[in-house]
Order: structure tokens, then sequence, then C-alpha cells
């Protein structure tokens, strides 16, 4: 008898903020694994910021979540029975199999985790996705010099932390914007950035220029929205701007009001030789040794922190990924599924 | 008894497009060159975009021309009388000593023209600043591989021209833009570009669609505005922009009206992985030699052609630069001035 299979489903696409009701929690049987496939039991779904674009219609840079499809993601998952020769029950893999809690994937596809290394959820985090995003952007696009000074928003995130912390480790001042002093009090305290400062401050334009004293020679975006307008200025001639995510654009209906600052924008470009590159981490994922030795190294040597936020059962992975898009995680956002 | 020299300053600074007034012809005593110097007389002055930058008040990458001050501008001039070993009367030289008869300068400074290996005017065009901005911004920047797509728009002009020649050169495809149909019969038949589309065509955009049936892998940003929104949707995956000059927001004097594009902008950045970066010649110094081997060559070999828009006499320079600013010159625009 099959096992029964809950998963989450898109059942319809968002207009704006997504809600509630363009999700859809499902009962089905789970699959049986063929040959070649193992038949997972998902333990920990990831929640991150990009999902948000898969349950649009438009292109992106992957084909959309169809509607009722299963919601995509990340997953470390439990092998229940195997069909592949390097894989028996009990093995804890990285997986792609989405929101549910039972699914078969081809063995190849799956990365085997030795929890005796890392904590297996760090594979969904430090050591995963987020963590080579950060690792591959900082270091390709925004080519950090000792002294410089590296910014990045979301730094108490999954990204944002691990962006900030490498750039200390390369002698940067690290400056980190975040929602909240509670946040703030984190990446400054636990993280060891140089400064963080609040988003929604009054005074935020005033106190991010007295935090950058020498200007900003990074920015690493992961925002957007006013945030970046409020960076923009402060760039340094020959700054460098991994484009890396624009979470505070991901919920939006239509352009802002004007006026149309794109002149604005490639004024300073131009005057100030700025560069802007974007990027997703499979560009770069012939880096991935390099990221697993370099992040792993520095996790054992305490150099590296990260805070994880952990979510309990798949019913509640829709309120979390909104919460998400509303900056209301503090740090890695993880749904428990078994 | 010391030489009249007839000069124009900056008489005011100009708010949107400058008008005549905004300059004033004076005339003074021509100075005495100190040791080291020698005298100049001008021969041909170079008016390009960059000036009405100079224009301006505000801080951008070269300190304005203050006012009452000589207009700035590279010039070909003749050695009158020389306090330097080095420089004899009689001959030629690359100076940068503005909208003037005469000047002092520091031998030092100066680059000795051979009227027999190139026309000295090209010194100023297309063995000059704009060749130079052409071949940097393109190699370094647009880094273009054969069988890519490169649109330059300005495309008969100064640098635009060089761009599109560069681009055949390196096996591209060449898709010019330009203002009316003359110059874009000249750049495909004279110059050799695949396709050339007049910006003032009311099909513009389905012209350059079309022109661009495999997108568009390198654009050479020199006028922004409307071309720019134009040929944003056909960038390619991992296309290239090199910054270089924004003509088509010179004389503004406030931003366009809503709405806010910024976010579009950065989310084709994201989305398709594109690269934006400013320059300015000077960034490539260290490659004049390089480019002054492969231009020559090219110029010799009849790979690369050019034109020059020579208006006669230095009192009608004002209204030169103003009719650049409007897209009025057809080719390299020169004041013949001596």
């Amino acid at each position: 008898m099959p096992l029964p299979n809950r998963r989450i489903v898109l059942a319809s696409r968002p207009a704006g903020e997504p809600r509630p009701e363009n999700f859809r929690l499902e009962e089905a049987a789970a699959p049986r694994p063929a040959e070649g496939q193992a038949l997972l039991r998902t333990r920990y779904l990831s929640l991150d910021p990009y999902m948000r674009g898969r349950m649009n219609a438009g292109p992106s840079y992957a084909p959309p979540v169809e509607v009722g499809q299963v919601m995509e993601g990340g997953a470390v998952s439990e092998v229940v029975e195997s069909r592949a020769p390097e894989l028996h029950p009990g093995d804890l893999v990285l997986a792609y199999t989405g929101w549910q809690e039972y699914a078969a994937a081809d063995a190849a596809g799956l990365r085997k985790l030795d929890p005796g290394l890392a904590p297996v959820t760090t594979a969904l985090g430090v050591l995963g996705m987020p963590g080579m995003t950060a690792y591959t952007g900082l270091l390709n696009i925004g080519q950090p010099k000792p002294g410089e000074t590296v910014v990045v928003a979301a730094a108490s995130g999954a990204v944002g932390s691990v962006v900030g912390q490498i750039a200390r480790i390369r002698d940067c001042r690290a400056v980190g914007i975040a929602g909240g002093p509670e946040k703030c009090r984190f990446v400054r305290g636990e993280l060891g950035f140089d400064a963080c400062l609040d988003h929604r401050s009054p005074d935020f334009a005033a106190e991010l220029k007295a935090a950058c004293p020498r200007g900003i020679d990074v920015y690493f975006e992961n925002v957007g929205g006013s945030v970046f307008q409020t960076v923009l200025p402060l760039l340094n001639f020959f700054a460098r701007v991994p484009v890396c995510g624009l979470i505070a654009h991901y919920n939006a209906t239509r352009l802002p009001e004007g006026p149309d600052r794109v002149p604005s924008l490639m004024s300073a470009i131009l005057i100030k030789r700025l560069t802007f590159r974007g990027f997703i981490v499979t560009d770069f994922a012939a880096q991935q040794p390099d990221f697993l030795r370099d992040v792993s190294t520095w996790l054992r040597e305490g150099r590296i922190k990260y805070r994880e936020d952990i979510v309990e059962g798949l019913e509640n992975a829709p309120e979390a990924l909104i919460g998400l898009l509303r900056g209301r995680n503090f740090g890695k956002l993880l749904v428990k599924v078994s």
C-alpha cells in the first residue's frame, strides 16, 4: 500500500503579495522509486526568495511552477527505499524535490550528506545554495580588496550574513543593513560586522553614510527598492555591484511612480565607472569545490557563523514564505517537515 | 609685440541646451612660451559630446570649466616657437589647449604627429580619443565573440563608427543606429555595418528587432534615452553593456516623467545576468600602444574608414557644439581654426 504524501501545490498565481489561497495542501500517494531512484522522505524544506519568481507566469531564468504543480524547493531528505546501489535507507541527501513529504528521485541528482561533518541543515544554508551565492557573487563580481567597504542588505539572512563575514575575512569593512534593532544587534554582535543599520530608521541615509566614511566599494545587491536608492550616491568610483536579488520588488504589480530614475543610474554608472553584473549561483557551478572547502574551513574555525529560523510543519510553509517576503524571518528559513 | 589670440570662453553655465550666449569670443594677447614650452597655433579643434559635461558646475569625472575660462578641448596644432629641444617650428602636435588660436604648452605633454603616416586630423578622431574610446570599451568590456551581435548608436559618429567596424573585424554582426536615412546609408554602404536603423523611424523598435534576429550580445551605450529603452528588451542573457556616454541626457534639466523604470532595469540585469560597466578612455591608458598599432593597421588595410565633418572658423565652434548635441554633425566634428 503506497504511503500517503502530503504536498503543497500552486493553487493560483499571486497578484502582488502571495496569499494563503495561492497555495493548496493536497494528499496523494507517494511515488514508487524506479530503477536507479530512491524514495525520499523530506526532513527539512528550504524557503528562499527566488520562489516568489517561480510563482509568476512570466519567463525568468527558470521555468515557472505551473498551477497545480508541487511548489519547487531544495530539501534535506532521508532515503526510505533505494533502487540505486550507492544509496541506502537512512542515508541523508540534498534533493530538489519541493514542498512535499515524499518524492522519488534519481540517485545521480542527489548529494549525500555526512552529519558528522556539519549539521545537515547547513546543506540548505551556509554550505548550500545561499552560502555559495554569497561566496561566488562576492568574490567573482564584488572582488573585495583589503581595506575596502562592503555593504549588504538582508544582513541577518542566509546570503547577506555570509557576504559580510567573508568580507571581514578578506579584511574589508563589512556594513550590514537589516530590518529592526534585534537583527542589527545580531549582525554586529554575533556575526561581527563592523556596523549594521536599520533601514526602517528615519535617519537611515545619514546613518549609512556615517557607517561608510570611505564610501562603498562593493554593494552586494539582494533587495533593491529604497535601500538601493540610498546606497547609490555612496558608491565609490570603480565600485562593483553584484546583482543577486531584488526582494523589495518581487511582489510589485507595477513600476513605482516617477520620475524615471534610469538616467540617474546610468549617469552614475558612467561617471563613477561602476560595474553592475547580475548572476545566479549556477553561473559559477564549477566553483563548488572551492566554496565547500573554504566555507567549511571557516565554519570549523568559527570565522563564519549562521542562524536558522525553523518553522514546524509542511502546512506552515505558505505563511512562512509570505513572511520571508516581508522580512519576518530571522536567519535562514527552513521548514521542518518530518 | 605679442600676437593677438582669439579664444572662446564659457560666458555662463547653460540650463539645458547650450545657447550661443553661454559662450563669448574674446581677444587677448597670445602667451609667451616658458622654458621647456612651445607656442602653439591651433589648426584643428576637436568638438566632442563630453564638453557639455564640462560646462556644468557639478562634479563629474573631470573638474568643470570655470565661467570666464577658455573652453577645453583637444587640438592639432603647429609649433610656432619652441623653447624645448625636441620641438621645432612647423612641427605638428596633439595638444589639449582648448578653444583658442594660440597657447603655450609644456613640450612633455604634447604628442608629435607624423603627417606622412596618416592625415593629422585623425589624431583627434579615429586614431585619437574617440577611436581609442571605441577600441578599449568594446574590447575590454564588450568582449565581442565571433558570431555575436554588437549594437551601437550614433553609428556614423566618431566613436560609433569605429565600434561597428571593429565588431565586423572581430566577425560579429554589427548593427548601427543613427539619425536619418542619409547617415544610415553611409553606415551600411561605406562603413560596412550589417544593418543600420534610423531611430526616428516610427517602426524603430520593430526594425531593430528584425535587424538582430539572434538578439543583442553587446550594446555599446553612448546615447541613453529612448534608444536604450528600445535596446534593453533585446539584450541576450549574459550581454555586456559598456557605458561610454549618454548624449541624450546631457542637456536634460530634470529626470523624465515616471514610472520609475529602475526596477525593470535591475530585474533585467538580474534575470539576464547582464553586465553594465561605465568607463572613460583614460581608464585604459596603458593600452594606447595596442590601439595605435591595431587601428593604424586596419586603416592602412582599408578595413576601417572614417568621415570628418569640418566647420570653418573658431567663431563657429559654439554653434557646432550645439549642433553636435542635437545630432546635426555627420562624422567626426572638427573646427578648422587656421
